[in-house]
């Protein structure tokens, strides 16, 4: 399949506030994109602290899965080198800092780990369904745990899969990072979104279905190529049920969700020769008022590590994407997997 | 100089409106920091389209400095795979766009390179100041020419340095994009140090100076490591005049930018082992108002290439830095320079 001789165009991420510049000329066809690095994980890794068995070497655990003896299929720990500190005070601002409209805050929040697998060479979609659902309610578990804290506003979910993307242990985990701020991708979605809803009466990611833009869908949930994907082949999987947060998700959604996101990876490393990639979780503050729920909306983005990030796309906020979202779609909808 | 005990600090940068994380933990020691690439050019390199003599290689010129005769210093030219296309109709918003609130425009724009040197080898810095304000004269002359067109709302001009860092030639360049839109990241910039004036009654940026974030000064500008820097070892150039577009530079402001930007890199090289880098002279929109004057003011921003970008990045737009300005500062300022 070529990209027929289209010409630039400057498309508004009208949910996350950002123009995107699509430009086939620098590319090659959409179909020639394939990773050059793609992460492997040795079948063991000695002293792997995130092997079963190792767990001594580890950071304090939070729970297991399940939640006793030593055969377990999911830990929640906390990161050894955590971003912030669960051991400070949610103080507010720190004084005595310079002028100038300088403000900071004590660095207090949670930087956990979900440890998706006991045994090292497995990855996240080489898991059943059901399985990936249980890490899906491990998430939820434990954002269910951090809203008691008052001062925690946000909870980020993220995957990083290959150094590349930004991941230090080559074990299948996620992390998960409590916030005492609403971080500004966050505050900038709400917004549009609002605005979107204030417009039209409607939620923007309830509407988001464009037969060009499907992958797949699934009882609960679709997988898209969004209109302005800022990245080549990014998706969004998005419920087809309207839902502020990720952890409205139940039992049944999340085996619904475990199985498309295992078809969705698949196809990817298949299209696109395993590439390193991040999911992020992108959901709302924990704290939403009544007239905030219409129009708040989560739901999982899944990057691929195909391109790099220079100076242009730093300045402006402004990314430059060689391959158009309908031609992403239609070769991601063609990929045939073996079940 | 190691880092003391410093616990996680969470900063806002009141002029990007975004949180950085100041997590020293997950940190070598702030000294330690090198980078682990370096690119280094080869004297020369076949074919370089860039180098002297192979002008009918490149795309087409612009101007060349000085204007006239085969011994060019400086080349504008225009991007051979532009991100956006001269020949399009400006002509707004494309039709025939799916529903849901989506926007398309056409994509209009120009995107052209600043070689900055005849001969392969020569980087940036090893230029002289005088030949690196002619750069900075070309930037100015370049802008002056993009304003004419109407359409035009923002140019950015920046630098990739190295591969990782986005630079597909590794012949010394810069790069201008002029756009048809604002960018997100100005218009944010724009509202907040609108907000702070609004609060003070003064620019943002006239009022940054804090000396433990001083690294050094000339007469019309400072470089600092910013009190809640996105990255580490970012350094902002500022001019010590208050001044809302980079093309207001006279020639000897050029030099004296010149001098300072030699002395920064070299600075910066020497201290973290030359590291591919991006530079972004962030501006203001072409067209401000006189109600916005008194609160624009442009600055350059320096950022190594030291870390990767996760998920945690991606999803909140807020960065996680491990090394706080007040020492990457104190590291710089140290570092000594033979002239």
């Amino acid at each position: 399949m070529a990209s027929p001789n289209r010409i630039p165009e400057i498309r508004k991420d009208t949910v996350n506030n950002r123009w995107v510049i699509f430009s086939p000329a620098r590319s090659r066809r959409p179909s020639d994109f394939k990773s050059k690095s793609n992460p492997v994980n040795p079948t063991s890794q000695p002293e792997c602290p995130f092997c079963i068995g190792q767990e001594h070497d580890c950071a304090p655990e939070i729970f297991r899965v399940p939640a006793a003896g030593p055969d377990w299929r999911i830990r929640v720990v906390q990161n050894l080198y955590p971003a912030l500190s669960r051991d400070l005070e949610s103080s507010g601002e720190l004084a005595g800092r310079p002028g100038g409209g300088s403000v900071a805050l004590s660095g207090f929040g949670f930087h956990d780990v979900v440890i998706e697998s006991p045994v090292h060479p497995v990855h996240l979609p080489d898991l059943d369904p059901v399985e990936i659902g249980d890490v899906f309610m491990a998430y939820k578990k434990r954002i269910e745990q951090l809203q008691c804290y008052d001062s925690i506003q946000y909870v980020q979910v993220f995957k990083n899969h290959g150094a590349s993307a930004g991941a230090s242990m080559s074990h299948s985990h996620s992390q998960m990072i409590a916030l005492p701020v609403v971080p500004p991708t966050v505050s900038t979605r709400l917004d549009s979104m609002k605005e979107y809803f204030g417009q039209t009466g409607k939620c923007s990611l309830c509407e988001i279905r464009f037969d060009a833009l499907l992958i797949d869908e699934s009882i609960h949930f679709i997988s898209i190529s969004p209109f302005a994907a800022t990245f080549p082949f990014e998706i969004w999987i998005i419920p087809r049920y309207h839902s502020s947060h990720f952890h409205e998700l139940d039992g049944v959604k999340a085996i619904d969700l475990g199985r498309l996101l295992k078809l969705t990876l698949r196809k990817m490393n298949a299209q696109l020769n395993s590439p390193p990639f991040n999911f992020m979780i992108q959901g709302s503050p924990l704290q939403v008022s009544p007239a905030q729920l219409p129009y708040t909306h989560w739901f999982l983005q899944i990057v691929p590590q195909l391109s790099v990030v220079g100076g242009f796309e730093m300045g402006t906020g402004c990314y430059i994407n060689p391959v158009f979202p309908e031609d992403a779609a239609k070769l991601l909808r063609e990929v045939s997997i073996s079940s």
